[in-house]
């Protein structure tokens, strides 16, 4: 049972029948058609030789089979870590070099070992700490920067940047400059693929980015359009990666790197696994499963080790290829392992072609699949809800558009936080009355209820913890102040859920200031893990009152012992 | 009115009368007694000239006098904020040089600088992030590493270093060499000054210290203790500080400087403020007044820009002082502009025979006054009361002591904040039922409580975030998957204060989930600011059951309605 949590394979081989391998194999081959040019593209994004993406795809897609909780899932490279892996790497190395492309395959190892980490410490629930305002707007603002990127291969001139502010900077001077071929190219391919996806919904659209990089690269040979001036991926290496860990011996002067690389790599996880749980969790629920985050993280740490030691690119899960292994009825983490099949025979069979393929056909590609993440209707909705959660959202695409991936992500973040503790710092609290002929306490402002004479019914909105204690001994002070026939207060605790040891001191403080005042203190509704904690305290034997279970029973109480 | 708040003096300056000024004038020459011995040795603690200390007790004083709110408060060198002040500048600059001494000047500006911005922006509620375990740990720890630096002056040995451990192991070699007179002069002074607390309740004790001071520099003059190899204080420039800015030219070598400067300026101002704040709201509160936090910010933060712009060290409020303070009945600030007058006055004639004071004497001072700020048994309560409250405290006092002051209050502000995100983020929930007789719904774990066929309450403990989104979602499938028979669900919320963007998208996920799984979901008890929230959204709209006011009457609707 416990060795089924850590290696899922257990659980589900010893039961795999005939029809589902039928299944599985009509997922995978599905899969491994999407998956093709999405990796070529996606290490294009990356800054990285096409192959590098194919070996990210085989691999890590077999670990995960093992490792992974989500039947339905399918990793590999996808499209917001590649922007992440060349916004971290792009500074420190220079581009296209020996060290660019091993700087690539740390960044998954790092990676690999933090996921893994993570899962064995159980942190799984620290993915919940990226509220869903802050993913949605990180997912927009990079889907316009990863457009913005690609947009210089359907023009065919020069740009660069990582952020949507130095990418159309840099693209300016060359816009006299722009390269009809390309545009033809690129342009035709995106038509064709925004048709393909109206029009032919269901598998059949699901073909289209493969049939289009069939077809440019045919017309790119048939024509020899490289000569005239397209640019094409080139030279691929054909056969398999040797497995490997990449040479670590690094000079003294390199020691600066490894700061920014670990950051990186772990924003790199954080995003990865985020993106990776919410989709297995949606297509989980869809059949009353359900997924296990901590077996997640080690699903995806095991994949990235794999893309580590097989020279690929950091993987994560992929939104349109787990949708289509599940809509085509995937029933295992098998239909993983037949796609790495998949991926192993082109990378075997299909490299030579590769060379001729348009990189302005892989651009368009890039666009049509990140332009689905593109979710503006999410700011409107955020806005009229909730306007703290609309400054968090709009930080992090503000952020990700001007400066980087991982400032955007990091004040998403840690606004969220902020703004939440700076919420409960500042409680709520109400002074409420009885609905008239029922047991039912609401506040007075709101309701038209029944108030009791000396007797006042303080009810507090919010635990009570360090943030907060003090605002509860200004607020009490104050009514007292405000009331000076008062005779009793009953703090009234339902949706008090923690008393941490400040919030207790401050209770003390508030019995004693108010028995000096002449009032008593009654607390009611205190929940039974808050009351098993006030029992270890001196508080209720100095308490000048009683605990009440209610505050109709307090009412019951008071109002006739007057 | 509104320029009374920010300059408070506005408001009592017309009422003044005799009667207030000869009790200010009591408890200022008290203040004044009390200071002399104080200042001295908290600028020797903070490694700086004992005239430094002086200086920081005149100006900072009359500008708390206008700027301040509390009618109590003592500012001027305090002894945590000295050894902080020390351990910024120990590092960057060279013992007792000019540029150690600029150092706490720029240090004080700083910190002037920091307070009264913070005070403009209304951040006084920040000062609540530092729970009373981290502040409690903290204080006791930086007394027991304060005591240590002492003892070296007892003994008459070497020592360095900011945190115990450093201290202890570098007296180590000079143990075997202490120096008689030293520990006689320091040893006697401190049995003098722990029998007068003992014997001398009340004002006269207070007057022990300058006392001591008194004694031991007539027996040092008298007996030529300097020749046998006593340290005293030296040569003390007469006369008052002129009004000046610090050179701030610093070649460009020079500017790593500032990042330890800044930070160690923000926690001075954070310790400062805390301390300062809690002192007076405990004195304010014992004369039923209120202290108004953004204000006291600029009131502290004009006092250390005075500090600044005097030669003096960074000041804060300071215990002991403001005890006595208020005890002997001042009535307004003008006792602190009385202490100031009495500094300059002694700042102005006695420079001459402090020449000849003992460090030891001084050391003895610093050594009762710290002790004071112990508090072990705290440790025993918080671990009682609360094991993730002691835990942020233990690791506060652990790296306090190890390492530095700066990395235990970080530890401790970062501790807290993380266990109570982490308490948060996991909230307690409970399936409720009705106390027999009456309107009131209960733990069916914890009480007696009839159930409802087919219908169950669920009450969630916790405000929905973004945080705890996915555990509702989770409790709610699990209870669900459970209970075959369920068509209804009662979401009982009077602990739910708050719903952000990320648990609303849960909330109408989990309205979906039941309905496909032919449940219906109902909302109970939501209070009136949530309710105004989703009446914005369109789950209330497509909300599969209804919303009631309360547990009591969903259970009546329902149960007659089966």
């Amino acid at each position: 049972m416990k060795l089924e949590r850590i290696l899922p394979i257990i659980g589900w081989l010893p039961a795999y029948r005939r029809a589902d391998a039928g299944r599985d194999l009509v997922a995978a081959v599905l899969v491994t058609v999407m998956l093709i040019p999405q990796s070529l593209a996606y290490a294009l994004l990356a800054g990285l030789p096409p192959q590098v993406g194919l070996y990210a795809s085989i691999l890590p897609l077999v670990l995960y089979a093992l490792f992974g909780s989500s039947s339905n899932l399918s990793v590999g490279p996808m499209a917001i870590v590649a922007l992440m892996t060349a916004a971290v790497l792009a500074p420190l190395f220079e581009a296209g070099s020996e060290a660019y492309i091993t700087g690539a395959i740390i960044l998954a190892l790092l990676s690999g070992l933090m996921l893994i980490l993570m899962g064995c410490m159980r942190l799984g629930f620290l993915a919940n700490f990226l509220s869903h305002p802050v993913i949605s707007g990180f997912m927009t603002a990079s889907a316009l920067v990863i457009i913005a990127s690609q947009v210089k291969h359907l023009l065919g001139i020069p740009a660069s940047g990582y952020n949507l502010l130095d990418l159309l900077v840099s693209m300016g001077p060359g816009l006299g400059n722009i390269h009809a071929l390309s545009l033809v190219t690129g342009g035709g391919v995106l038509v064709f693929l925004l048709l393909a996806r109206r029009l032919l919904p269901g598998v059949i659209g699901k073909l289209a980015p493969i049939a289009a990089v069939a077809i440019t690269i045919l017309l790119a040979r048939w024509l020899d359009l490289e000569q005239q001036g397209l640019a094409v991926v080139g030279f691929i290496p054909s056969g398999l990666p040797a497995l490997s860990l990449p040479s670590l011996s690094m000079g003294a002067s390199d020691f600066h790197l490894w700061k920014p690389m670990l950051v990186g790599a772990l924003l790199i996880s954080v995003v990865g696994f985020v993106e990776s749980v919410s989709i297995a969790q949606t297509l989980a629920a869809r059949r009353r499963q359900r997924i296990d985050p901590n077996q997640e993280l080690i699903g995806l740490g095991a994949a990235n080790l794999g893309a580590g030691v097989s020279s690929g690119m950091p993987v994560t899960g992929g939104l349109s290829r787990s949708v289509v292994n599940f809509d085509a009825g995937a029933r295992t983490p098998a239909s993983s392992f037949y796609a790495a099949v998949g991926i192993t025979a082109a990378t075997l069979t299909l490299t030579p072609l590769i060379a001729d393929l348009p990189k302005a056909t892989l651009a368009a590609t890039i666009i049509v699949a990140v332009a689905g993440l593109i979710d503006l209707p999410a700011l409107r909705r955020t806005w009229r809800y909730s306007k703290p959660d609309f400054g968090a959202m709009l930080a992090t695409i503000t952020l990700t558009l001007v400066h980087s991936v991982e400032a955007g992500i990091l004040a998403g973040m840690g606004l969220s936080i902020g703004l939440f503790l700076y919420r409960t710092s500042q409680p709520h609290s109400a002074v409420i009355g009885r609905v008239p002929g029922t047991e039912h306490f609401r506040n007075v402002e709101r309701h038209k209820v029944e108030l009791c004479p000396r007797v006042t019914f303080l009810r507090i909105d919010e635990s009570l913890y360090f943030a907060n204690a003090r605002f509860l001994e200004d607020r009490v002070m104050e009514l007292v102040a405000g009331q000076p026939e008062m005779t009793d207060l009953v703090l009234v605790c339902p949706a008090v859920n923690l008393v941490d040891a400040s919030a207790m001191e401050s209770l003390e403080t508030i019995n004693e200031r108010l028995t000096d005042a002449g009032v008593r203190l009654h607390l009611s509704d205190v929940k039974g893990p808050v009351m098993d904690q006030l029992k270890a305290t001196p508080l209720l034997e100095k308490l000048s009152g009683r605990v009440f279970l209610s505050a109709f029973d307090a009412w019951r109480a008071l109002n006739t012992s007057i």
